[in-house]
């Protein structure tokens, strides 16, 4: 069976070392709470309940997955008994506010936590994950009932939360939806369509399911202007706000799907279901948003959990499985063959992971931090100037992250060789599960759209522009620094590039709109790669210093894994930028009819 | 469910157009069978075999799976009557020599077919697939005997074939293996061992198996030099040739794997099981090669098969989906929305597969005639040069084909974002049961060793030249052509390069042996995309002369996927080429402990 221990070690290097946790926390209202010490209490019982709680139902919940039975979901074996725990730790309210129960602290901490989860039982993870964006869209969005109803039951934990946006014919484009609204009486709706895809949609893990529905009102406008949202609870809340009168919502079906499995991902039949309007009509998508952009970080750091998960078991394996001699000669003599974490192939797939989930964890926590600052910062500068470098940095997180993280989990199969493939290992199903990532909460394309067309060409580059003068500037400071030359140097050129990039892009796409779409897949994994070649520069710069110290060997690795970064995998730059230039005229110039003509009689 | 039409217009282009099959099936001895005519009638019937009878199991095949009872397998339903008909079809024999029973048709048209058994049931396919092999060892190297006896009968089809290389403990490092030969008295040997990953090595559709089993004599050398191979039939012939005693093998259990459910993986125990020498003792592994370079390649064609099936339903559902509208304005204004290949970054996914599709099936094609002229061909220098090109060009075609076709497989679920996640629709199956041609019959990174290795370093480069002046004498010859400038000029850079970077890792080896595998997949997949450059001009040079005929949508659409090819695929050589000339350094750094410093306490 996969082991794991969460990266404690690393985690505190980003977060002490890199970030100034510590400090940052400090200047947060109510900072105080998240003292060092609590901090490390806190990730060492999360290490604790991810490894002895989740790790063990994950393999289990895969092979059995979930059960429909007269319109009630079983989630696998130990999965509800797993939730209970999480209650009972008080893990739901951790980032909450305290006025609806919550434990106030920062909401980067609940990031680093969900690591550890994604990493152990990404299909459990999601059963409480999807609350959170649920309860945000209901805390900026909500009535001051809504949120004294629903709210603190999500909080708390007792109640988990959904979002049903896709309709069988449309997901990207929810300005197509059929799902109905039809005002009643008592102020409240009726509900009356079909959702798909909803993950957590119906499950034994909770007393109740806040859904949080996307449908037309009678009037609505057409196309994405005509979208209201209502919160659709499974059982209506009686006087006292415990759960009453079933309601009108039940699951269909259960899909049956790649990975996952242990999640229920449900058809959902809204029956004039009854439900009440979320903020303002028809401005429902704007309020879904906001549970899409906590969503999209989310998958983001699911990415990043598999990606850890794979390294460590390919490592643990690569270390003991002994095949062939090293090409240089006996490297275990005493041994019938060398360990094959000998051959440099090997390393390359091992090096690979530990770069992109070090990276991915240092961008995750990076932008953990402007989470935390958009939500509490003090000063109206640094929130607003947080809140563009998040939504430049979304995108990225979402998409890049996890495609690495497919990467990265399969080259975690291939270390494994033929064994990865069998299931009884463990390997493959991190690459099933972590094949969702790239699709939901919108697919790779959609957020390289987001990224290039919504945030940097409708800003002028200006977005882009808060980032890149930010490397500008750690490149200028550390300039002179000869030990950081390898990676100052790289940085700077790719840095301006992108800018070069950016300007091109927007100049072909003044003359046709399709450019964009053209470029935009490219953009983003260069701009990825980029990010994380920022990042990397600084963590080499930090472990340079610390090289004297007690922990040689940590920064050692870490400096030798930066440099891994950018000799084997930042070169990647070289051909997205080539792409992004060549342009969309090879994509748009054969009809839709001619692409079959191979094939097609 | 998935459809698939197999693409006998496009394998006219490659076949006729491109590379002159007809005049090739000409020159060889016995080729007039091979006639327009009924190459043409073969290809016909086998597209009408796989679509018809193969195609409609490939799904419940997979939700099925495998049953062993009682020491018997079961393979899915329907797979034993199609396997029926496909021995009544003659299939099995279609390019075997007359005198085992074979039709003696050139073994390219073998291969022509085996790409449209992949594309519409893989797993189905090995069942047969893997007796091509056991009947190559035979023939090359069984006694008269041992052919009369064997080789027939897998010639037929009534029998089916093995290859049990792997151990437990060993899969790259035959060297180890534990499986024991000790002779008897009537001059055959008890086999005693266990043999894990059998693919077909127990089931019910042929009424014998026959097992090469690698094993060791009592007084082998120590390592790969002690391995003999011998066959091992489930039922003893009797008498009259028919299936007699049952022999001491068995199958212990069924492996559960992450796709290719429909083919039984077998443990495999050969208890005393009575086997038989093939070749000479400790030459085994040599013999074997002769199996595995003709799996290597039929592994490639795997590859191909699942990029073709997936490329043509995400076109289909392109075409059918509505989502959104054009960034330019509305193309279809009379529906709701847009179909998504409309989208650039939509056309970009399935461009690539039709690309990898398209010049994967030159590689196989281009291929195929070598092994057509190693086989049979008349002129001792042109055996020699076929020879060694087939022995240059297999690696990449294994694991180029396998690598593109896994991403292919994926654009594949992309462009059907969350419903390709979802396995009624079919497209993550392909996914999944392209994974493991990444890693049988030797992993992408055992391909890139025997490429930079033992093909090119070890010939001094001469192998590589063999090919590269081919292409520069194809570059020259139409270097003045301004129709075809935009390919022949970056080829002619991309085939320089090719040298010096050969160049640069074999100086670099001379100080460092672990150069080689540091640079290895890098080189191999550098080498696959300027592979298939070479072949990509070809077709647009076919394509540009015959652009002013009749099919002019047909060429114009090559010549399109070309120049996609060109600027969208070819530029992954630049971050390739970086990575070769990086070095090992970067790979080399850190110790084995070191490497889980993050997480490890």
């Amino acid at each position: 069976m996969p082991d794991y221990q969460a990266p404690l070690r690393d985690l505190r290097f980003v977060m002490d070392e890199m970030f100034d946790f510590p400090g940052h926390y400090a200047s947060l209202p109510g900072g105080d709470d998240a003292s060092p010490d609590v901090v490390a209490a806190i990730l060492e019982e999360g290490a604790r309940f991810s490894r002895e709680v989740l790790l063990p139902l994950n393999q289990s919940g895969d092979q059995e997955g979930c059960l429909l039975e007269g319109g009630d979901v079983k989630a696998p074996k130990g999965f509800k008994q797993a939730y209970q725990q999480y209650v009972e730790g008080g893990w739901p309210s951790l980032s909450a506010e305290p006025e609806f129960g919550g434990q106030g602290l920062p909401h980067s901490l609940g990031m680093v936590l969900s690591e550890m989860i994604c990493a152990t039982n990404l299909a459990w993870g999601m059963y409480p994950g999807l609350s959170h964006g649920a309860a945000d869209a209901l805390r900026h969005h909500g009535s001051d009932e809504q949120k004294a109803t629903y709210l603190t039951k999500l909080v708390e934990g007792v109640w988990t939360g959904t979002m049903c946006l896709t309709e069988p014919h449309c997901g990207t484009d929810l300005g197509l939806l059929k799902t109905r609204a039809i005002p009643t009486d008592d102020g409240g709706y009726d509900i009356t369509g079909t959702k798909i895809f909803i993950s957590a949609g119906e499950h034994d893990l909770a007393e109740n399911i806040v859904h949080l529905v996307l449908a037309k009102l009678p009037d609505a406008p057409e196309g994405s202007k005509g979208i209201s949202l209502f919160v659709v609870p499974k059982f209506l809340p009686d006087a006292d706000g415990n759960p009453g009168e079933r309601n009108g919502v039940t699951c269909g079906s259960l899909e049956h799907k790649m990975g996952i499995h242990g999640n229920a991902t449900c058809v959902m039949n809204f029956d004039a279901a009854k439900g009440y309007l979320v903020g303002a009509p028809n401005k429902g998508l704007a309020c879904m948003f906001t549970m899409m952009n906590v969503a999209r970080i989310g998958v983001g750091i699911q990415g990043l959990g598999v990606t850890e998960a794979s390294f460590q078991n390919a490592l643990a394996y690569a270390r003991d499985r002994l095949q062939m001699r090293a090409l240089s000669g006996p490297q275990a003599p005493e041994k019938v063959a060398d360990p094959i974490i000998v051959h440099p192939d090997v390393r390359r797939m091992l090096l690979t992971q530990k770069a992109f989930a070090e990276g991915g964890r240092m961008l995750v926590l990076y932008t953990a931090q402007m989470v935390d600052v958009v939500e509490h910062g003090q000063d109206a500068a640094e929130r607003e100037r947080a809140e563009t470098l998040l939504g430049l940095l979304t995108p990225i997180v979402k998409a890049f992250l996890t495609e690495v993280g497919f990467e990265a989990t399969n080259e975690g199969v291939q270390v494994f060789g033929g064994h990865g493939f069998i299931q009884e290992w463990g390997m493959e199903q991190l690459v099933r599960d972590a094949r969702i990532t790239r699709l939901y909460e919108g697919t790779t394309g959609i957020q390289a759209l987001d990224l290039l067309g919504r945030k940097v060409l409708m800003s002028q580059g200006e977005t882009l522009k808060v980032f890149t003068k930010e490397i500008h500037k750690f490149c200028q400071a550390e300039a002179d620094n000869p030990a950081l030359a390898e990676f100052i140097k790289p940085l700077a050129k790719l840095n301006a590039e992108w800018g070069e990039l950016t300007m091109g892009v927007g100049m072909k796409a003044m003359q046709d709109r399709e450019e964009v779409g053209a470029a935009s897949v490219d953009y983003l994994m260069y701009s990825g790669y980029v990010t994380l070649a920022y990042l990397w520069a600084r963590a080499a710069k930090q472990a340079t210093e610390a090289l004297e110290g007690d922990e040689r060997a940590f920064y050692q690795a870490k400096l030798d894994t930066a440099r891994f970064y950018y000799q084997r995998l930042l070169p990647r730059t070289r051909a997205h930028a080539a792409m992004v230039q060549a342009g969309g005229g090879s994509l748009m110039a054969i009809s839709a009819e001619d692409f079959g003509l191979g094939f097609e009689i």
